[in-house]
This record gives C-alpha cells, structure tokens and sequence, in this order.
C-alpha cells in the first residue's frame, strides 16, 4: 500500500550548493527558498552551521535564515555540527536542527574526524541546545546504504545508530545515500528493520542519483510504507568522489513521479519547474534534472515543428 | 513476483546512432555490435532497412550486418518499414524484422506518412517476405504510452494494434515510450490488458528516460512480470522534441539495476562498463549513462584523496 500523500524536503541549497564550486549570493538563496515555498515545498533543508572555513559556499546561514518569508505549517531545517553550531541555529530560529552522524566508521573519520561514538556523544550538546530553545532536533546518518570506503554497512549498524538517536529523544531520522549505493533490495531491508527496532521513528528517506537508479530507490522506499523524501531542485549538488556523476535526486522529478502516482505533496510541479529552470545560470553549469527540459508529460507539440521519429 | 531473468535488446546502433548529428563509420558500429556480443548481450537492435536519404546515419545496415561476429542464440534484428527495406533485410540475413506502427495516428503520419490502418496493412508484405526466408517478424509500436502531439494515448488502442499484429503471426510485441511518457500506473495498466486479451503475445518494454523515470517504469514492468527490455549503451540517443532531454534508457545503468536485484541477465556488467564509457567519444559529446561515471556500486575510494561530504 502506497502513501497518499508524501512529504518533500527540498535540500538543494545546502546539500546541493555545497558542492558547488561557485558561492552562490546570498539574496539569489533567499530568493530561491522564498520561491519553494511559494511553490508549496514546506520543509527545506535551508543550510549547514558547521565551519566557514571548511564550507565557504554555507557560510551565510544566518543571514539566508533571516530573510526567509516564513508561513505556518513551514519546517526550515539547518544542519549542526557541535554545540557551537547549535547555538548559532538557535540564534537563526531553525525550526529543525539536523544532527548527523556516518554509518561507517571511515566515513564518520574522513567527513568529521571522529568516531561514530564520539560524534553520537556530541549530539548531546545539540539535543540540549535545541530543548533549552523548543527547538526539535532531526538525526541523519550518511553512508546508510553502502560506503565508499567500506563498501557494504550492516543493517544493524545502521538499526544501531538509530537506537542511539532514539534514545536522546530524536524521533526523526534520515537515511543518506551519500555515494548512491543504496539498491532496492536494500532499502527495503533496512527500512523494515528500522522500524520492526524501533517504530516510532519517522524515517526520511535521502537517495543520490549517482548510479541512475535514485527514484528506483524512491519507488522502492514507497512500496515499504516510506512517506518522506529529500530531493535536490534542478538535481543541484555533485558526488565528492566521482566527479562526473550526479549527486542528490532531482525534486521536480520526484514531484513529477510522485503526482504521476497520484501522491499527493501540496506541491505546484509547473511553479517548481519554473524554478529549476533558473538554477543552471545560478551555478553556471548543466543540471541533471530531466523534467525541467522535457517539460510535463502531457505537453504537446506541434506536427510542424518535428523531425522523424521511431522507438 | 519478480522475473529470475530478463532479456536486455542492445538499440543503441539503431534508435541511439539514429538521432546523433554525427554519423559514426561502419567499421566503430561493428566493433560496438561485436564487444556486445562478447559481453553477453543475445540481442540486438542492429540498424534500420529505412530510406538512406531518410536516416544517412544507417544508411550502412547491410554492411554492419555482415561484420558481425554470429554466435549461438544470437538475435539480430533490423527495422524495416516496407516491402523494400524487408527485402534487403532478407538478404542482409537479420534473425528478426521489426516492423513498426505508432500508437496514435498524428505521430505515425508525421513519421511515416501513412495513417495506423496502411502501415499494418503494409505489414502484411513484410511478414510474407520474412516468411520465405524463415525470418521471425517482431512488431514495435511507438507512443504506445503517450503521444508528443495527442497527449494520452487510450489503452484499447493499444490492445488492439496489438490484436492485428497477433492475427498476422506476430507473437512478440515491443510497446515503445517514444517520447517519455510513461508512468507505473500506465506501464502496469497496459501491460495486464494486453495480456489479458493476447496472453500469447510476449511483450518487450522500451523506455526513455526524458522525464528522469525510464528505470522506475523498468521496475513497474518487472512487477508485472515483463521480463524484455530495450535499452541504449551509455544512454545513447535523444529526444527528437525536447534537444536537452535524454532519450533510451542506459544500458549498464539497467543492467545494474536487475543484477542489484538479483535478475540475471547473461551480461558481464565489467566488460559493458568499458564500452560504455567509449561511446562518448564515437559521437563527441557527453551521455547520461551513470554508472560509467560513478563506477560499480563496490567500487572503493581511498580515504586520502576525499574531500569532506554530507548527505
């Protein structure tokens, strides 16, 4: 039984635009966020508090926050590193912080440069951070479907972490697929047992596109019951390690399956297109965002206008 | 259920080369075909018996035909569209003409100049031709999900193009998403009527991915049980309507995609990956393929040479 509706979160401006080598302005994110959410996205993954140093392209979270056009029923999520994240996001009035952690004890090295059990350590900071500000605090876990480094992570590694999460009081929680590994068969074996362990964590579901089968993922995590995604507009945001590959799924396409499946999002796919058709010059390269190009499906041409065609 | 093994028809020297500005030469189509071949592919859309003038881009399907390297339980089939191109289908030695009819009549006038009832009455000629030379005619309908000037295409028009190809002998049927208008729900929809009303027929699904969800339509036609699929190396081929959009569905990436699920396909996913990635340089300029970019999904990377990533 699929989900009648499904919850979108568009993550374009900081999974997406931190990955990119040109800083885009800050009023050109504003304008961007304020865009998605006239367009009916209401939870967005705004941007990141971790260092400026480390990550030039975010390092104006604070002033994207502030000039947010906020509406009711909005979540605005930010990622925090440390309690010093926390604490700049609480002063930006996150709604969510996301606080993340690898699967993969190499990964969790090479991105944060500590132990999984340290960086689970240092989420106490942030979930007492947010309790002091009333703020909820969402769990992420890269590399939930595969490493590159370790190549396969167990499911009870990744059922382990969310125990660990669980018991802190975060009862939401997104799966990465930071180097697309995730496959069909597991993303159903790990969404099942997530919640055979623990059913009452809301589970997110974040595939990349890296080896073109990101919505295959999607359709998969639907049939297991999964009612919540993060895209990237446009397919903004690379793949750290194979340069040419493509990064997060792509959120009109998404949108675009999703209402093609009768899925309801409050979202206005022609409205999302519109803005994916922006975000090119934004980074001034081509985006892997298929929809954006071919337009909707029912769009139609004239005779006139047409070469031949066979297939 | 699921089927335990798929057959995968290689069309990118025929739908792929087809649209290419550049024609590649004869002796690179045969290298192609026959490194195909060697990595296990059993069939083949070769070329097309159409007018040179037409298509100058397989203007050299009797040549390419007669550098193939034969083996056992190979299948090499060419479209043809009339009594002509049968005839030189025949003496090229093809193991299958594909005869072909779109689904909706403004998109079979604009490509062949005939309305639906002439092209299946052309039909007739070239199963008669295939006929006296023991050759097996498998018939292809395009816009069979959707047309690019009509818009949806009903279902009982489908069935019954279906129906008359049946009457004439035709028993394996590809059902051709032209311009990338397929769905699951339409995929799962067509397929169970036609099989309802012609369950001897064997259906072969052919996607583009214009619209992001080519291999989401693959998995809906796996969950009906198809088990025949075309599809194009490293993506090759475009949208006649939309310059941007991308047209077949990849080759590998579908490949790797059964092979994750654990649907055999006789294929060496290594040895298509190296062919793959020497498609872009035939036509000279980049493919959507994915997976010959990312690399297999247990490719490992060294913790060195990684720069930070979330997500």
């Amino acid at each position: 039984m699929l989900p009648k509706r499904v919850e979108v979160t568009e993550v374009g401006t900081r999974d997406g635009l931190q990955s990119e080598c040109r800083i885009v302005p800050t009023a050109d994110k504003i304008a961007l966020i304020n865009a998605f959410i006239r367009a009916g996205i209401r939870r967005l993954e705004v941007s990141s508090f971790v260092s400026p140093r480390a990550v030039p392209q975010l390092a104006d979270a604070a002033e994207v926050m502030a000039g947010i056009e906020r509406v009711n029923g909005l979540t605005l999520a930010c990622l925090v590193p440390n309690r010093r994240g926390a604490e700049r996001a609480a002063a930006a009035q996150v709604d969510e912080m996301v606080a993340f952690v690898s699967a993969s004890e190499s990964h969790n090295q090479t991105n944060v440069n500590r132990t999984i059990r340290e960086s689970l350590e240092g989420f106490r900071d942030v979930v007492d951070i947010a309790a002091a500000h009333g703020i909820v605090v969402h769990g992420a876990i890269a590399t939930s479907f595969g490493c590159p480094f370790e190549g396969d992570v167990p499911t009870e590694q990744v059922v382990g972490i969310v125990g660990r999460m669980r018991e802190m009081g975060i009862t939401g929680v997104t799966l990465g697929d930071t180097t697309g590994m995730a496959t069909p068969p597991i993303v159903t074996t790990l969404c099942n047992a997530i919640r055979a362990a623990h059913p009452d964590v809301a589970i997110t579901l974040h595939f990349h596109n890296t080896r073109g089968i990101g919505l295959v993922n999607v359709m998969a995590g639907l049939q297991a019951g999964i009612d919540r995604y993060e895209s990237s507009v446009a397919g903004l945001g690379g793949c750290p390690f194979a340069p040419d590959a493509t990064g997060n799924i792509c959120t009109e396409d998404l949108v675009y399956l999703l209402h093609e499946m009768g899925i309801e999002t409050g979202i206005d796919l022609d409205a999302l297109l519109e803005i994916a058709r922006g975000v090119e010059p934004l980074v001034g390269h081509a985006l892997a965002g298929q929809v954006m190009k071919a337009g909707p499906r029912l769009r139609r041409y004239s005779m006139d206008a047409v070469r031949r065609a066979v297939g």
